[in-house]
């Protein structure tokens, strides 16, 4: 039997969210039924409300930072017990049977992984995402939040916390080594929270030094404007790793040039349009331009124990539900310090 | 004291090259006097006696393929003896104090490598390459070429034969792994040779299956032609690693597509115009187009000593001096299998 739950949705493409109800599936064999406590606003949620990223599923239920309770787990169900705290990422599912998913890289699944919002699940149906006050969720697809970590703050980090987890530990951020975060929102944030956990000397690069005193608390050792050409001329060759959260057309050969020899230009964020690139940026020095999505379940509860090994957390504004809509205008005006959370209980 | 050493040089850009003599220097302490035997045409050679990369230093020898015999040793010279048969490539100084130089990474010398040619030594004086009979060269700059390794096959691989062992030594590339190498000319034929011995499966992809039948011969397993969009389906998601080697503006998301999750595009040969790329195709699959430029003396030696071991010398054309001209053009009309190699003593 379905349940029905309450939820923001957008009705239509560019249609402001507002409260409706939707039906959560029957708790299978190995699924669990989680009471969502928070939801993290991410902006990609924005992207697809609005159809950037191409034709959409409505009506849409956003939110893929999900962080709640166990209420039911079905027959089959053994990693999980009612009463646990856990988290929901940005997939529900994957076809379990690739080369990347049996390689824990279910984000990359061959099939295509199946998205916890705007996709269509096993059973054919829309999937529906965290602004709302429950979901139904394979057991293999939700990962444990340890004790001492607060939902609200670990929202985010099941899909800001592990993007940029997943490529600072793939190119080996950590002690003597050099990292870079471009642009200080709610990726770059958690970016530098995690490479100063990990041990590595962070700099941030922004536009404008106007959060520089958010950076250097949030553990940045060094803070440049990149809107001063003097910030290139000199951190030129610098670093070991950089990691791009934004999605402006970058000048990548600027930004290449910044790297040690052998260094990597990891990009989580990237603009709509393709952009131009000289090879010889990356011939020179032997560097990379590369990508990363998200990450694996595997990686994501790693991510998750790390964080709270390490007393990390976003930094969270908490907002009712009524308030959305004008949280999806200060996201796009870049005015949140560094998460809008939803309170689910107030939808 | 100077030597007066034949030469063929180009008088000036664009100039066909002619026979010419010119000055080497007095051997010092830590040099080695070098009795040219044979020099590789590489494709960058035509490129800078063409200006193709900027201003160049006229009168030009160039030469950085270079295989020889040492015939006097400087004072302090501890590694080579005369009579050692030895070989030079791209770079004969460098500024030996920089992380790079200390990391054996000297091509990517801080202060810049000094070019075998179309460069300026230590001593302020232009730097001459090996299409000549003589040169001088600090013995931190030379490597040894094995006995077995034929000297004339062996000049090819002090720059073809590196910038290829390289990025695929760095990438991973062996038993079971899964290369593509992009192009079948001088630097492509060294990389399925190079490949194929380390242990891969290797697969080239060129335009058109014209020189398949060589491609097999030299050790690929595979062999598709890219103009034929099939390939780009059927290879869809196969390679952990490609090496390109062609300088033409290839469809960069088109070659991602071909990689496996975190698999890397490196490049050797690069348009000189910027390429469009779109940086979802590095984003999905966590893959990285990478650059990579020869390798460094350490890093030589070992691909000489690899080489010898597996008895891998380039496919080479010997010419007489006389017949530079006529290569060039036949290098740029493809017309080659698949390294020209200058028999110095025609000089």
């Amino acid at each position: 039997m379905t349940t029905s739950v309450a939820a923001y949705a957008a009705p239509a493409a560019k249609a402001p969210l507002e409260r409706t109800t939707i039906e959560r599936r029957e708790v299978g064999a190995h699924d669990v039924l989680i009471d969502i406590k928070f939801a993290g606003i991410c902006h990609s949620d924005i992207h697809q409300v609005r159809e950037g990223w191409g034709e959409a599923i409505f009506p849409m239920v956003p939110g893929h930072e999900i962080a709640g309770i166990v209420t039911e787990v079905g027959s089959a169900v053994t990693r999980f017990e009612v009463g646990d705290r856990v988290g929901v990422g940005c997939m529900v599912d994957s076809c379990r049977e690739c080369e990347n998913c049996k390689a824990g890289q279910e984000q990359y699944c061959v099939q295509g992984n199946v998205p916890t919002y705007n996709g269509i699940g096993r059973d054919g149906e829309p999937t529906h995402g965290g602004y709302s006050q429950k979901i139904v969720v394979d057991e293999n697809y939700v990962v444990r939040i340890p004790e001492g970590l607060p939902l609200d703050a670990a929202a985010p980090l099941l899909c800001a916390g592990i993007t940029l987890y997943s490529p600072l530990k793939r190119f080996g951020a950590g002690p003597g080594k050099k990292v870079a975060i471009v642009g200080l929102g709610g990726l770059g944030h958690m970016g530098v929270k995690i490479a100063h956990a990990l041990g590595a000397e962070v700099t941030v690069l922004s536009q404008s030094l106007r959060k520089k005193d958010d950076g250097l608390k949030l553990g940045a050792d060094h803070y440049h404007a990149t809107s001063d050409p003097k910030t290139f001329e000199e951190l030129a060759g610098t670093f070991d790793l950089i990691v791009s959260t934004v999605s402006a057309p970058l000048d990548f050969g600027a930004y290449l040039s910044l790297l040690k020899t052998h260094g990597t230009l990891a990009n989580v964020g990237a603009p709509e349009e393709p952009v131009s690139l000289n090879l010889f940026s990356v011939i020179g020095g032997g560097k990379s331009l590369a990508g990363s999505m998200i990450g694996g379940i595997a990686e994501t509860q790693e991510m998750l124990d790390f964080c709270a090994a390490h007393g990390i957390g976003a930094e969270i504004e908490l907002i009712a539900a009524s308030e959305i809509n004008e949280a999806y205008e200060r996201v796009l005006a870049s005015d949140v310090r560094y998460r809008f959370v939803i309170d689910t209980a107030t939808i």
